[in-house]
Protein backbone atom coordinates (compact mmCIF):
# COMPACT_ATOMS: atom_id res chain seq x y z
CA UNK A 1 0.00 0.00 0.00
CA UNK A 2 2.65 2.19 0.48
CA UNK A 3 4.49 1.59 -2.33
CA UNK A 4 1.51 1.86 -4.43
CA UNK A 5 0.79 5.36 -3.00
CA UNK A 6 4.26 6.44 -3.38
CA UNK A 7 4.20 5.23 -7.11
CA UNK A 8 1.01 6.65 -8.03
CA UNK A 9 2.42 10.37 -6.34
CA UNK A 10 5.54 10.08 -8.02
CA UNK A 11 4.12 9.78 -11.39
CA UNK A 12 1.64 12.54 -11.07
CA UNK A 13 4.25 14.91 -9.68
CA UNK A 14 5.86 13.46 -13.16
CA UNK A 15 2.75 13.94 -15.02
CA UNK A 16 1.42 17.76 -13.95
CA UNK A 17 4.50 18.57 -11.70
CA UNK A 18 4.39 18.63 -7.98
CA UNK A 19 2.87 21.86 -7.34
CA UNK A 20 -1.07 20.94 -9.23
CA UNK A 21 -1.17 17.65 -7.73
CA UNK A 22 -3.24 17.13 -4.84
CA UNK A 23 -3.38 14.14 -2.38
CA UNK A 24 -6.70 13.49 -3.90
CA UNK A 25 -5.38 13.20 -7.06
CA UNK A 26 -2.77 10.66 -5.51
CA UNK A 27 -5.21 8.70 -4.14
CA UNK A 28 -7.36 8.64 -6.90
CA UNK A 29 -5.09 7.19 -9.36
CA UNK A 30 -3.91 4.61 -6.29
CA UNK A 31 -7.71 3.26 -5.70
CA UNK A 32 -7.78 4.00 -2.18
CA UNK A 33 -9.18 6.37 0.31
CA UNK A 34 -7.74 9.75 1.47
CA UNK A 35 -6.98 9.08 5.07
CA UNK A 36 -5.06 6.30 3.73
CA UNK A 37 -2.29 9.05 2.22
CA UNK A 38 -2.00 10.37 5.65
CA UNK A 39 -1.71 7.07 7.49
CA UNK A 40 1.79 6.38 5.24
CA UNK A 41 3.37 10.04 4.59
CA UNK A 42 3.27 13.41 6.74
CA UNK A 43 2.75 15.25 3.43
CA UNK A 44 2.97 15.37 -0.27
CA UNK A 45 7.05 16.02 0.27
CA UNK A 46 7.63 12.78 1.85
CA UNK A 47 6.08 10.37 -0.79
CA UNK A 48 8.78 11.63 -3.13
CA UNK A 49 11.43 10.15 -0.60
CA UNK A 50 9.73 7.14 0.80
CA UNK A 51 12.95 5.19 1.53
CA UNK A 52 15.00 7.48 3.58
CA UNK A 53 13.82 6.19 6.90
CA UNK A 54 14.33 2.79 6.27
CA UNK A 55 17.72 3.85 5.31
CA UNK A 56 18.02 6.39 8.45
CA UNK A 57 17.62 3.42 10.33
CA UNK A 58 19.81 0.72 8.47
CA UNK A 59 22.73 3.35 8.89
CA UNK A 60 21.76 4.04 12.54
CA UNK A 61 21.81 0.08 13.06
CA UNK A 62 25.13 -0.22 10.79
CA UNK A 63 27.12 2.33 13.07
CA UNK A 64 25.58 0.66 16.57
CA UNK A 65 26.92 -2.95 15.40
CA UNK A 66 30.69 -1.09 13.70
CA UNK A 67 33.37 -2.48 15.80
CA UNK A 68 35.38 -0.54 17.64
CA UNK A 69 38.71 -1.90 16.42
CA UNK A 70 37.62 -0.19 12.70
CA UNK A 71 38.95 3.09 11.84
CA UNK A 72 36.18 5.75 12.81
CA UNK A 73 36.40 7.83 9.31
CA UNK A 74 36.48 4.26 7.46
CA UNK A 75 32.97 2.84 9.38
CA UNK A 76 31.02 6.38 8.75
CA UNK A 77 32.58 5.95 4.94
CA UNK A 78 31.06 3.04 4.89
CA UNK A 79 27.66 4.09 6.37
CA UNK A 80 27.31 7.05 3.68
CA UNK A 81 27.56 4.27 0.97
CA UNK A 82 24.31 3.13 2.16
CA UNK A 83 22.52 6.13 1.30
CA UNK A 84 24.49 5.71 -2.13
CA UNK A 85 23.05 2.04 -2.42
CA UNK A 86 19.76 3.10 -2.26
CA UNK A 87 19.96 5.50 -4.96
CA UNK A 88 22.27 3.22 -7.33
CA UNK A 89 19.18 0.17 -6.66
CA UNK A 90 17.08 1.80 -9.12
CA UNK A 91 18.79 4.54 -11.49
CA UNK A 92 16.12 4.93 -13.84
CA UNK A 93 13.38 6.38 -10.48
CA UNK A 94 16.87 8.48 -8.79
CA UNK A 95 17.82 10.53 -11.65
CA UNK A 96 13.50 11.34 -12.57
CA UNK A 97 13.43 12.26 -8.35
CA UNK A 98 17.04 14.24 -9.13
CA UNK A 99 15.66 15.90 -11.80
CA UNK A 100 11.94 16.71 -9.84
CA UNK A 101 13.43 18.03 -7.02
CA UNK A 102 15.86 20.37 -8.58
CA UNK A 103 12.84 22.19 -10.21
CA UNK A 104 10.67 22.12 -6.60
CA UNK A 105 12.14 24.44 -4.12
CA UNK A 106 9.81 22.89 -1.17
CA UNK A 107 11.51 19.61 -2.34
CA UNK A 108 14.67 20.53 -2.40
CA UNK A 109 14.39 22.10 1.24
CA UNK A 110 12.82 18.38 2.43
CA UNK A 111 15.84 17.20 0.67
CA UNK A 112 18.23 19.53 3.13
CA UNK A 113 16.53 17.98 6.20
CA UNK A 114 17.04 14.54 4.69
CA UNK A 115 20.78 15.13 4.53
CA UNK A 116 21.07 16.84 8.06
CA UNK A 117 19.55 14.33 9.54
CA UNK A 118 22.50 11.37 7.77
CA UNK A 119 24.64 14.08 8.85
CA UNK A 120 23.64 14.41 12.48
CA UNK A 121 23.76 10.17 12.54
CA UNK A 122 27.28 9.99 10.95
CA UNK A 123 28.21 12.96 13.28
CA UNK A 124 26.79 11.27 16.69
CA UNK A 125 28.74 7.63 16.15
CA UNK A 126 32.08 9.89 15.50
CA UNK A 127 31.29 11.78 18.60
CA UNK A 128 31.15 8.81 20.44
CA UNK A 129 34.22 7.00 19.12
CA UNK A 130 35.81 10.87 20.00
CA UNK A 131 34.61 11.19 22.97
CA UNK A 132 37.58 12.74 25.59
CA UNK A 133 40.03 13.45 22.56
CA UNK A 134 40.78 17.05 21.99
CA UNK A 135 38.01 18.83 20.50
CA UNK A 136 36.44 15.67 20.35
CA UNK A 137 33.16 17.14 19.32
CA UNK A 138 34.27 19.88 16.78
CA UNK A 139 36.52 17.10 14.60
CA UNK A 140 33.42 14.99 14.63
CA UNK A 141 30.95 17.48 13.35
CA UNK A 142 33.69 18.38 10.54
CA UNK A 143 34.13 14.69 9.79
CA UNK A 144 30.57 14.27 9.10
CA UNK A 145 30.33 16.67 7.13
CA UNK A 146 33.16 16.17 4.76
CA UNK A 147 31.90 12.46 4.48
CA UNK A 148 28.47 14.05 3.32
CA UNK A 149 29.41 16.97 0.89
CA UNK A 150 32.07 14.06 -0.79
CA UNK A 151 29.34 11.40 -0.95
CA UNK A 152 26.91 14.06 -1.98
CA UNK A 153 29.62 15.14 -4.83
CA UNK A 154 29.65 11.65 -5.95
CA UNK A 155 26.03 10.74 -5.97
CA UNK A 156 25.49 13.95 -7.90
CA UNK A 157 27.84 13.09 -10.42
CA UNK A 158 26.29 10.26 -11.24
CA UNK A 159 22.48 11.60 -11.05
CA UNK A 160 23.90 14.63 -13.50
CA UNK A 161 25.13 11.97 -15.65
CA UNK A 162 21.45 9.85 -16.29
CA UNK A 163 22.72 7.46 -13.89
CA UNK A 164 25.05 6.18 -16.65
CA UNK A 165 28.69 4.89 -15.47
CA UNK A 166 29.55 3.16 -12.14
CA UNK A 167 28.07 5.18 -9.08
CA UNK A 168 30.14 3.19 -6.18
CA UNK A 169 32.98 4.24 -8.27
CA UNK A 170 32.14 7.57 -8.30
CA UNK A 171 31.58 7.68 -4.78
CA UNK A 172 34.41 5.81 -3.69
CA UNK A 173 36.79 8.07 -5.49
CA UNK A 174 35.51 11.10 -3.18
CA UNK A 175 35.22 9.39 -0.20
CA UNK A 176 38.77 9.07 -0.48
CA UNK A 177 40.07 12.42 -0.61
CA UNK A 178 38.55 12.42 2.92
CA UNK A 179 39.49 9.83 4.20
CA UNK A 180 43.32 10.31 3.24
CA UNK A 181 43.05 13.83 4.86
CA UNK A 182 41.48 12.52 8.06
CA UNK A 183 44.37 9.75 7.96
CA UNK A 184 46.98 12.91 8.17
CA UNK A 185 44.78 15.00 10.43
CA UNK A 186 45.76 16.02 14.11
CA UNK A 187 42.35 13.52 15.81
CA UNK A 188 44.67 11.03 14.49
CA UNK A 189 45.46 8.19 16.97
CA UNK A 190 48.93 7.56 16.97
CA UNK A 191 50.54 4.25 15.58
CA UNK A 192 51.03 1.75 18.14
CA UNK A 193 54.44 1.33 17.86
CA UNK A 194 57.30 1.51 20.41
CA UNK A 195 58.20 5.42 21.48
CA UNK A 196 61.79 5.14 21.48
CA UNK A 197 61.91 4.40 17.72
CA UNK A 198 62.52 6.62 15.09
CA UNK A 199 61.87 7.16 11.66
CA UNK A 200 64.39 9.33 9.44
CA UNK A 201 62.87 10.14 6.21
CA UNK A 202 64.53 12.38 3.24
CA UNK A 203 61.84 14.33 0.97
CA UNK A 204 62.38 16.49 -1.50
CA UNK A 205 61.78 19.90 -0.79
CA UNK A 206 59.26 20.70 -3.58
CA UNK A 207 57.19 17.47 -2.87
CA UNK A 208 54.13 18.16 -1.84
CA UNK A 209 52.89 17.87 1.43
CA UNK A 210 50.18 14.77 0.80
CA UNK A 211 53.17 12.76 -0.50
CA UNK A 212 55.09 13.40 2.57
CA UNK A 213 52.29 12.24 4.38
CA UNK A 214 52.04 8.78 2.17
CA UNK A 215 55.94 8.44 3.29
CA UNK A 216 55.49 8.66 6.78
CA UNK A 217 52.48 6.37 6.63
CA UNK A 218 54.22 3.84 4.67
CA UNK A 219 57.52 4.20 6.90
CA UNK A 220 55.01 3.58 9.81
CA UNK A 221 53.11 0.36 8.20
CA UNK A 222 56.50 -1.09 7.10
CA UNK A 223 57.92 -2.46 10.92
CA UNK B 1 9.65 49.42 8.43
CA UNK B 2 11.33 46.20 7.70
CA UNK B 3 13.24 46.59 11.23
CA UNK B 4 9.99 47.39 12.05
CA UNK B 5 8.10 44.87 10.82
CA UNK B 6 10.46 41.87 12.20
CA UNK B 7 11.29 43.13 15.46
CA UNK B 8 7.05 43.02 15.94
CA UNK B 9 7.08 39.78 14.36
CA UNK B 10 9.88 38.18 16.29
CA UNK B 11 8.31 39.77 19.87
CA UNK B 12 5.32 38.55 19.02
CA UNK B 13 7.04 34.97 18.07
CA UNK B 14 8.35 34.80 21.60
CA UNK B 15 5.50 36.27 23.32
CA UNK B 16 2.40 33.50 21.63
CA UNK B 17 5.08 30.80 20.08
CA UNK B 18 5.81 30.71 15.97
CA UNK B 19 2.65 28.95 14.97
CA UNK B 20 0.04 30.76 16.73
CA UNK B 21 1.19 34.66 15.35
CA UNK B 22 -0.50 35.26 12.62
CA UNK B 23 0.93 37.95 10.22
CA UNK B 24 -2.27 40.07 10.98
CA UNK B 25 -0.97 40.09 14.65
CA UNK B 26 2.42 40.95 13.29
CA UNK B 27 0.95 44.30 11.36
CA UNK B 28 -1.15 44.88 13.58
CA UNK B 29 1.66 45.22 16.47
CA UNK B 30 3.99 47.06 14.07
CA UNK B 31 1.09 49.41 13.51
CA UNK B 32 0.90 49.05 9.49
CA UNK B 33 -1.07 47.09 6.63
CA UNK B 34 -0.96 43.55 5.68
CA UNK B 35 0.72 44.15 2.57
CA UNK B 36 3.46 45.56 4.03
CA UNK B 37 4.29 42.81 5.69
CA UNK B 38 4.64 40.92 2.31
CA UNK B 39 6.54 43.71 0.74
CA UNK B 40 9.55 43.00 3.00
CA UNK B 41 9.24 39.55 3.70
CA UNK B 42 8.01 36.36 1.60
CA UNK B 43 6.98 34.48 4.95
CA UNK B 44 6.55 34.40 8.66
CA UNK B 45 9.89 32.44 8.20
CA UNK B 46 12.13 35.19 6.65
CA UNK B 47 11.09 37.93 9.43
CA UNK B 48 13.09 35.44 11.89
CA UNK B 49 15.90 35.78 9.88
CA UNK B 50 15.70 39.67 8.24
CA UNK B 51 19.59 40.00 7.62
CA UNK B 52 20.87 37.03 6.05
CA UNK B 53 20.01 38.25 2.63
CA UNK B 54 22.44 41.39 2.93
CA UNK B 55 24.91 39.04 4.42
CA UNK B 56 25.49 36.97 1.96
CA UNK B 57 25.79 39.80 -0.29
CA UNK B 58 28.22 40.45 1.84
CA UNK B 59 30.15 37.39 1.52
CA UNK B 60 29.97 37.68 -2.09
CA UNK B 61 31.39 41.07 -2.84
CA UNK B 62 34.36 40.09 -0.35
CA UNK B 63 34.85 36.90 -2.54
CA UNK B 64 34.97 38.26 -5.43
CA UNK B 65 37.28 41.31 -3.78
CA UNK B 66 39.21 38.97 -2.44
CA UNK B 67 43.09 38.33 -3.85
CA UNK B 68 44.09 35.25 -5.52
CA UNK B 69 47.39 35.09 -3.80
CA UNK B 70 46.14 35.00 -0.32
CA UNK B 71 45.79 31.36 0.45
CA UNK B 72 42.12 29.85 -0.49
CA UNK B 73 41.07 28.60 2.95
CA UNK B 74 42.08 31.53 4.72
CA UNK B 75 39.84 33.57 2.47
CA UNK B 76 36.81 31.59 2.71
CA UNK B 77 37.25 31.45 6.56
CA UNK B 78 37.39 35.04 6.67
CA UNK B 79 34.35 34.83 4.27
CA UNK B 80 32.43 32.39 7.33
CA UNK B 81 33.45 35.19 10.05
CA UNK B 82 31.04 37.46 8.24
CA UNK B 83 28.52 35.42 9.32
CA UNK B 84 29.67 34.88 13.07
CA UNK B 85 30.12 38.43 12.93
CA UNK B 86 26.22 39.06 12.54
CA UNK B 87 25.85 36.83 15.17
CA UNK B 88 27.56 38.68 17.71
CA UNK B 89 26.28 42.04 16.92
CA UNK B 90 23.55 41.31 18.74
CA UNK B 91 24.08 38.38 21.13
CA UNK B 92 20.83 38.85 22.77
CA UNK B 93 18.60 38.62 19.74
CA UNK B 94 21.18 36.23 18.19
CA UNK B 95 20.70 33.74 21.31
CA UNK B 96 16.69 34.13 21.57
CA UNK B 97 16.35 33.34 17.81
CA UNK B 98 18.40 30.35 18.41
CA UNK B 99 16.37 29.22 21.13
CA UNK B 100 13.04 29.83 19.06
CA UNK B 101 14.68 27.79 16.23
CA UNK B 102 15.25 25.01 18.23
CA UNK B 103 11.96 24.82 19.09
CA UNK B 104 10.10 25.37 15.35
CA UNK B 105 10.61 22.74 12.99
CA UNK B 106 9.94 24.91 9.83
CA UNK B 107 12.24 27.96 11.28
CA UNK B 108 15.39 25.00 11.69
CA UNK B 109 14.28 24.13 7.52
CA UNK B 110 14.93 27.64 6.99
CA UNK B 111 17.85 27.95 8.91
CA UNK B 112 18.76 24.94 6.65
CA UNK B 113 18.20 26.73 3.73
CA UNK B 114 20.06 29.33 4.64
CA UNK B 115 23.08 27.77 5.97
CA UNK B 116 23.34 25.66 2.75
CA UNK B 117 23.49 29.23 0.38
CA UNK B 118 26.52 29.76 2.46
CA UNK B 119 27.71 26.94 1.86
CA UNK B 120 27.56 27.06 -2.11
CA UNK B 121 28.58 30.47 -1.92
CA UNK B 122 31.90 29.80 -0.53
CA UNK B 123 32.38 26.92 -2.65
CA UNK B 124 31.72 28.39 -5.61
CA UNK B 125 34.67 30.72 -4.66
CA UNK B 126 37.29 27.63 -4.10
CA UNK B 127 35.17 26.07 -7.18
CA UNK B 128 37.15 28.79 -9.07
CA UNK B 129 40.44 29.57 -7.47
CA UNK B 130 40.90 25.61 -8.15
CA UNK B 131 39.49 26.00 -11.51
CA UNK B 132 41.34 22.65 -13.15
CA UNK B 133 43.12 21.37 -10.23
CA UNK B 134 42.45 18.08 -9.78
CA UNK B 135 39.78 17.26 -8.13
CA UNK B 136 38.92 21.00 -7.76
CA UNK B 137 35.04 20.63 -7.48
CA UNK B 138 35.05 17.77 -4.93
CA UNK B 139 37.40 19.50 -3.12
CA UNK B 140 35.82 22.74 -2.90
CA UNK B 141 32.70 21.39 -1.80
CA UNK B 142 34.42 19.29 1.21
CA UNK B 143 36.70 22.16 1.79
CA UNK B 144 32.80 24.44 1.93
CA UNK B 145 31.09 21.83 4.36
CA UNK B 146 34.33 21.49 6.50
CA UNK B 147 34.09 25.32 7.41
CA UNK B 148 30.66 25.80 7.47
CA UNK B 149 30.90 22.92 9.78
CA UNK B 150 33.57 23.93 12.02
CA UNK B 151 32.30 28.00 12.17
CA UNK B 152 28.68 26.50 12.93
CA UNK B 153 30.13 24.68 15.71
CA UNK B 154 31.96 27.58 17.40
CA UNK B 155 28.97 29.71 16.99
CA UNK B 156 26.78 27.22 18.45
CA UNK B 157 28.69 26.45 21.39
CA UNK B 158 28.65 30.58 21.85
CA UNK B 159 24.52 30.58 21.58
CA UNK B 160 24.12 27.19 23.97
CA UNK B 161 26.38 29.32 26.24
CA UNK B 162 23.86 32.23 26.49
CA UNK B 163 26.18 34.58 24.01
CA UNK B 164 28.74 34.77 27.14
CA UNK B 165 31.90 34.77 26.20
CA UNK B 166 34.07 35.57 23.30
CA UNK B 167 32.26 34.45 20.29
CA UNK B 168 35.12 35.24 17.50
CA UNK B 169 37.53 33.12 19.86
CA UNK B 170 35.60 30.18 19.77
CA UNK B 171 35.01 30.52 16.24
CA UNK B 172 38.84 31.03 15.13
CA UNK B 173 39.33 27.88 17.53
CA UNK B 174 37.45 25.93 15.23
CA UNK B 175 38.27 27.14 12.08
CA UNK B 176 41.70 26.42 12.88
CA UNK B 177 41.33 22.86 12.72
CA UNK B 178 39.96 23.57 9.36
CA UNK B 179 43.05 25.46 8.26
CA UNK B 180 45.60 22.97 9.35
CA UNK B 181 44.04 20.00 7.52
CA UNK B 182 44.01 21.23 4.51
CA UNK B 183 47.26 22.78 4.96
CA UNK B 184 48.27 19.61 4.73
CA UNK B 185 46.00 17.97 2.51
CA UNK B 186 46.63 16.86 -1.31
CA UNK B 187 45.64 20.26 -3.04
CA UNK B 188 47.91 22.47 -1.57
CA UNK B 189 50.06 24.11 -3.97
CA UNK B 190 53.87 22.74 -3.34
CA UNK B 191 56.35 25.24 -0.98
CA UNK B 192 58.42 27.23 -3.45
CA UNK B 193 61.65 25.27 -3.21
CA UNK B 194 64.35 24.29 -4.67
CA UNK B 195 63.38 20.69 -6.09
CA UNK B 196 66.98 19.49 -5.31
CA UNK B 197 67.07 20.39 -1.71
CA UNK B 198 66.19 17.89 0.93
CA UNK B 199 64.97 18.14 4.81
CA UNK B 200 66.02 15.18 6.59
CA UNK B 201 63.65 14.74 9.23
CA UNK B 202 63.94 12.36 12.58
CA UNK B 203 60.19 11.54 14.56
CA UNK B 204 59.50 9.64 17.21
CA UNK B 205 57.74 6.65 15.64
CA UNK B 206 55.09 7.21 18.35
CA UNK B 207 54.23 10.99 17.76
CA UNK B 208 50.63 11.73 16.02
CA UNK B 209 50.82 12.80 12.51
CA UNK B 210 49.24 15.98 13.03
CA UNK B 211 53.04 16.75 15.11
CA UNK B 212 54.88 15.15 12.12
CA UNK B 213 53.10 17.81 9.59
CA UNK B 214 54.04 20.72 11.81
CA UNK B 215 57.66 19.65 12.01
CA UNK B 216 57.31 19.72 8.36
CA UNK B 217 55.93 22.37 7.87
CA UNK B 218 58.19 24.16 10.02
CA UNK B 219 61.30 23.00 8.64
CA UNK B 220 59.81 24.28 5.13
CA UNK B 221 59.23 27.39 6.60
CA UNK B 222 62.68 27.94 8.02
CA UNK B 223 64.85 28.89 5.39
Amino acid sequence: MREVLADAAFQLYLERGFERTTVDDIVARAGVGRRSFFRYFPSKEDAVFPDHESCLADMTAFLDAASDERDAIDVVCDGARLVLRLYAADPQFSVQRYRLTREVPGLRTYELSVVRRYERTLAGYLRQRWNGAENGALRAEVAAASVVAAHNNGLRSWLRSGGEGDAEAAVDQALDLVRTMWAAAPQSPAPATEDDEVVVMVVPKGAPMWRVIQRVESALRDD
